[in-house]
């Protein structure tokens, strides 16, 4: 039962910042091994508990983890914080523990505070797989994403990727750059001043509107306006203008090159209405992606 | 797995006004097969995932759903929106799109806005169950209502109805008409002016709360006094006297008439409290065949 | 499937203090033996119904019934009121009816108002559980505390338990005091004046912090500051000082003796950050032993 902490490391899944291209590829793989298959549920999980805690609410993230997990056969319990309350990253490490005393097998995570996850996790003796944790990382939506990528064009490997919109406070940015940069894509960012994180500019370059949609693919992140109240951008009709998937900017695109958003969409902000489900979009592709992904994860944690 | 438009329609169950007699008698057959069954649990459908995605909460229907998914072996997703927050058919359309991307089989949805349903139901591949739209339909409930009468009666044909209340507001009263008629049951309609449906009236009558009294059946509907604040109706205490179902009109009903309301009751409003458990009440037993109903439903959804 | 009231009685469980040592005792030795079981699942409730009702809502709580109730291979169906509402007596005994009406086989509640469990067990005939009831009794709690005790020392008889905090308002307290009399424990409280439970005393003796810290066993409650706005009681500073589990007093206690706490614990009031995970500290033990010790409450409730 007890596992040695470098075991265990080897089963959680806290970023991909950490992980190398073998054990990124190993999970695609994995995930186009569960994509192939025809049952619906393999029970390879069967008795196993395993917990969502989200402490940060997100009802797709949940599902598809739940998904995931019922598709193994594993039994899941979910527990998801009033979404008002912020909690504490002591009160956090106190569910986590608890629902660690009551037998869970594994644990899912989504959480606000950033920092508080690796600390739990050098305390805990579970694995644990990050769901979200503030804007640091979304490992299990960057590998979902790389694997679309892989899925369409075959080979990461000099693909040209931009990513676009608030790069600060997006973890599934940061999750994609690691992803991307260690199978050998070459990102680009792409985001209006206050939305620049200035601490990944040595990691990649801040290009115009114009270059970032010229790469072969073109992810929108979600704008959460709310957030920059008081900034330069004073209006989704400015933002869509000025960083939108607008239809003309869609009919100019490489024919094929792909669009992809990590969801949900503001429709005519980030993405007009019209391309959400064009025919160079792969938005619900993604999501769909999403639950082989998460079945590799969840093995690669779990399997004895 | 892909179906033809036609075949996910004849699955889908988005309202009554549009199924025939023979359709509805099929499901109350299907109900009663159901309730005869000494297993509780008969997985026909395992292995089959099902989400129950309620942007408007209702503990009671969810429940029930989810008591005859899980009695057909059915894996089963819950959501539920925050209750406050009322989502536009975008957003709804969107999160439908989304968990049939993850792999959903059928999908029971419960939401405010009308039209919404129809509209999704077009564009998705799997078949949608109402529970409930707005004043639209809520066929359900009115299936378990007619279960409810034809078990306690044998026959709906020349069955007389009264239905009391909030008729402008109810889903419940309109899908209850369109079985009851293409039963071959008589409805009439009793209500304060303010809760009338004009659009109705070409279908039954209104009639007074003497006459209303006097049916084979007598279904109480839940008020919702916050609706109607600054109509006429200024106070439950009013209502109850005017059309409420008091202990007085209850020792008047016909010795075999039945009592029935969709729950949950505003105990000495619609109805006195003494009354609810009444020996003529079946409200506990509409409870009690929801299940069955909904197993019906779910397998008419779902089986190959 | 329909039991005579008194068979029901013996296997509801509402409170611990009707039941009689030999009982308590049967419920000890039985989660000794799911404790001890390799096996995570042992279906002795494979298709049998079980709603967990929380009208108040606690994670933990549920958590713990729903690990229990899946290790025995139930259904789970669970019910959360929204936070907000209290709801009333009359509408928490129609909720439960409805869900009884569904067809479960045995309901788990937690609600404010007191006395209203009992009159709906009266009422209904499935087997109920008793989650928490206002500050009257929180029996699965005290079943999982002496479990505890008779864990770490063989043998309650003669054992020396204090309980310091909030007795007045703590169904925990209450609970405990019951079962703990019944096993031939010494009990002794420990509060401020505006937190002492003037019917309890004579049941056993309010002492100062230093006695209580002398004991064998030293259980803290909860402190919910909020109830006492206005009392002497005026920081939680100065409740740490006075009856918290300082380090220094941590420090002082026998050698032997044991810490615990329901949880969750408001780290610095009730016991210091520090002394949370102190080699005396039962805490998360606490929590684990809850599994088994509602594996045995829901194996009494529902075994044939």
């Amino acid at each position: 039962m007890a596992m040695t902490a470098s075991a265990l490391k080897e089963r959680s899944l806290l970023g991909l910042k950490d992980l190398s291209g073998a054990e990124i590829n190993w999970i695609l793989d994995r995930a186009a091994y569960w994509n192939s298959q025809k049952e619906k549920v393999v029970p390879i999980l069967k008795d196993r508990f395993i917990s969502n805690m989200f402490f940060e609410n997100s009802t797709r993230t949940r599902f598809s983890f739940e998904m995931a997990e019922k598709r193994l056969g594993a039994e899941v319990l979910n527990f998801t914080a009033a979404s008002s309350s912020v909690e504490k990253g002591e009160s956090i490490y106190d569910t986590v523990r608890t629902l660690e005393s009551m037998g869970i097998d594994a644990g899912v995570i989504r959480l606000k505070p950033i920092g508080v996850l690796e600390e739990i996790a050098e305390k805990v003796s579970i694995p644990l797989i990050n769901a979200g944790d503030g804007n640091n990382e979304h490992p299990t939506q960057a590998l979902l994403d790389v694997y679309t990528m892989r899925k369409h064009f075959g080979e990461l490997k000099g693909l040209k990727v931009s990513i676009i919109g608030d790069i600060k406070h997006s973890r599934v940015a940061r999750s994609n750059l690691w992803a991307l940069q260690k199978l050998g894509a070459q990102v680009k960012f792409c985001a209006p001043d206050s939305m620049k994180a200035p601490e990944l500019e040595r990691h990649a370059p801040y290009v115009t509107i114009d270059e970032a949609m010229s790469s072969d693919v073109v992810m929108m992140l979600r704008v959460q306006l709310e957030r920059h109240e008081g900034g330069f951008m004073n209006s989704a009709v400015e933002y869509r203008q000025n960083y939108g998937m607008t239809e003309e900017r869609a009919r100019n695109l490489s024919p094929h090159a792909i669009i992809m958003h990590p969801a949900p969409v503001n429709r005519n902000v980030e993405i007009d209405d019209s391309v959400v489900e064009h025919q160079q979009s792969r938005i619900f592709k993604q999501m769909e992606n999403g639950v082989p992904i998460r079945m590799a994860v969840m093995e690669r944690a779990m399997k004895h």
